[in-house]
């Protein structure tokens, strides 16, 4: 018998840059194209049927007319496009145009598109790097923090993908004008999130402001992007892999999540989570971690962003409840939420199984969904 | 216009050790449930159907013994089972079966099984960890060490992957009785590169000895396990990507490769790189950096290693010739080989383009296929 050790310490810079403005396409492409990422000559603009005539074509034809090689690679937008089958599709597709190892993928779009090109680009020629050119306020709110790539399969979401960080995310802010208000809402709904987390004055200044979103306020608009990549920033980057601390960006997704489904997904996710949100609140109300008031001022916030507070009425509350129970934070058959403490803060608890997502008994949060 | 910068620096710890021995499931079922890559209670034993009644179903038996959750997940034998397609079916297998996160990847096998397994457990829940068993010498001399994991498409070999490490490689020599006498030869011809590449004493040793690797000679094959992981440890782990000095692997791997295609498969992979072991070391020869009885030592140790020297008749050499331009070394439309110095040493230029890989003209390369 003998070992043989492989030797295996190494230091990896993933570090990047989220650059926040508008007409960021010219810079991106001169970026790219001047070597900043290294000297790539060949780009894969990977794309949804949404984004392609927006804005990706207009990407591919600068990149080409700064003498690179870039085709793009579309698929039908909405999130039932982030499949194996897709991924293989685009792939194959790649290595039809002669992509190999020395070309580089430019996501161009929302949170499907990055997460789909995120993965291709982290197992096409065994790594490509990746940079993201946002298009959606949910996408910069979500997507341009914690590496997180995926698609869903039949039996499971986001389970199958890897962590590959960009080279660079790109946020213009003048793409966001082709958004609908639904979408605009929808991003809202994750930066109302991120302040009840982790920053009482961030919640202050979007009820201060939030109606400037709708009208695109340059100084709103960039103020709101960089706040939400500087909480989500502080939660997931101390450790990039899921941890306990990461359960926090948890926070309404327990019911919000469950009835996005129930609704057979007539709720956009973001409203989803703002009723979530609600319910989060009055359950740490119920349980002494909020106030009436902190309850009213989020649902006053939220009736702004136009988004919905209540379930509606189409809703089964007893299978919006048995949903519940298929929650990633289910812990031995328990429920488990992640609770507020006042507004800008979360309940972390020692007790064994616990920690940021406390295990809550059905009929507590049976009493909530009862009065929404 | 702001920026907002994602600090992301990490000292990463990869380092695995491989265990070279007999009898070694025991040890590897007793070090996953007690705890030495951590608590997991759940494994996926990844096989193939040559493999499944030989080892893998001993092993998860095993495993279940000591009350761990173990299911086996098998797939044809063959390369042609290194695709998405049979990636997804384990996958759906697995969630099918309930596992989630918290599973570990159990790898029995050859390289194939050690490919698409690693590659599963780099993208299952965002990357599990894994083990090797390894159950042949091709494996233990290439698949061992260097993290690359990858399935084949329809238009490239090895493209859609990822490196992954695994936690450990449980080399078992035992397993080598269940070869038939062409799989050692080809795990053979590897070893032979190796040494050829690398180092002549170890050269001289297997002109010792290689005929015991076929009667399994405990210290011999132990020995040649182990060259083999230090000679690639060497080269690749200075640079875990692909690099300049990796390219060296790559000896007799240029007219290898395509005599293995031209011979429509008929020529195992370790029989043609054999081949083109030879045809690089006449190239060499004829360049003047090999001597005429440094290449009679090369053929004369491929026959004792049950290996040939010689292009088969059936072989269209002008084929083989126009093949050899699908070499992942060409670059610019040129011909590269990898070349030896004498035994146990290669070629390096500081020439443009070139590094370890030399430019070579069609008519140089097309004298030397004649003569063989």
């Amino acid at each position: 018998m003998s070992v043989f050790e492989c030797s295996l310490v190494k230091t990896v810079d993933d570090s990047y840059e989220i650059e926040i403005g508008r007409a960021l396409a010219d810079t991106m492409v001169d970026e790219l194209t001047s070597g900043v990422f290294g000297k790539y000559k060949k780009f894969a603009v990977i794309t949804d049927s949404n984004v392609l005539e927006l804005y990706a074509e207009d990407i591919a034809k600068k990149l080409q007319d700064k003498g690179a090689v870039a085709e793009l690679f579309s698929f039908a937008a909405g999130e039932k496009s982030k499949t194996r089958e897709v991924k293989a599709f685009i792939e194959d597709s790649m290595l039809a145009c002669g992509f190999r190892r020395d070309c580089m993928v430019v996501a161009v779009g929302g949170g499907v598109v990055s997460d789909l090109a995120g993965f291709i680009a982290g197992t096409f020629g065994r790594g490509v790097p990746f940079v993201i050119y946002s298009t959606t306020l949910l996408s910069a709110a979500d997507a341009s923090i914690g590496g997180k790539t995926a698609v869903d399969t039949p039996l499971a979401t986001n389970l199958i993908g890897l962590f590959n960080q960009p080279k660079k995310v790109y946020i213009d802010i003048d793409t966001w004008k082709t958004l609908s208000q639904r979408d605009i809402s929808c991003g809202l709904a994750e930066t109302v999130k991120h302040a009840l987390i982790a920053d009482e004055s961030f919640f202050d200044y979007l009820e201060e402001n939030i109606e400037k979103v709708f009208t695109l306020d340059d100084e709103v608009c960039e103020h709101i992007a960089h706040e939400n990549c500087r909480v989500k920033y502080e939660v997931v980057m101390k450790d990039e892999r899921e941890s306990s601390l990461r359960e926090i960006l948890n926070l309404g997704h327990t019911v919000g999540r469950a009835v996005e489904t129930v609704s057979d997904y007539k709720l956009l996710h973001g409203e989803a989570v703002a009723i979530g949100l609600v319910a989060a609140s009055m359950l740490s109300q119920s349980l002494g971690f909020v106030s009436q008031e902190q309850t009213d001022r989020l649902r006053k916030l939220l009736d702004r962003a136009k988004l919905p507070s209540q379930i509606p009425q189409y809703i089964d509350k007893s299978e919006l409840t048995r949903k519940l129970y298929t929650d990633k934070k289910v812990k031995d058959g328990k429920l488990r939420f992640v609770l507020q403490k006042g507004i800008g803060d979360v309940v972390y608890t020692d007790a064994v199984g616990a920690g940021y997502a406390m295990p809550i008994s059905e009929e507590q949060i049976k009493a909530i969904i009862e009065k929404m």
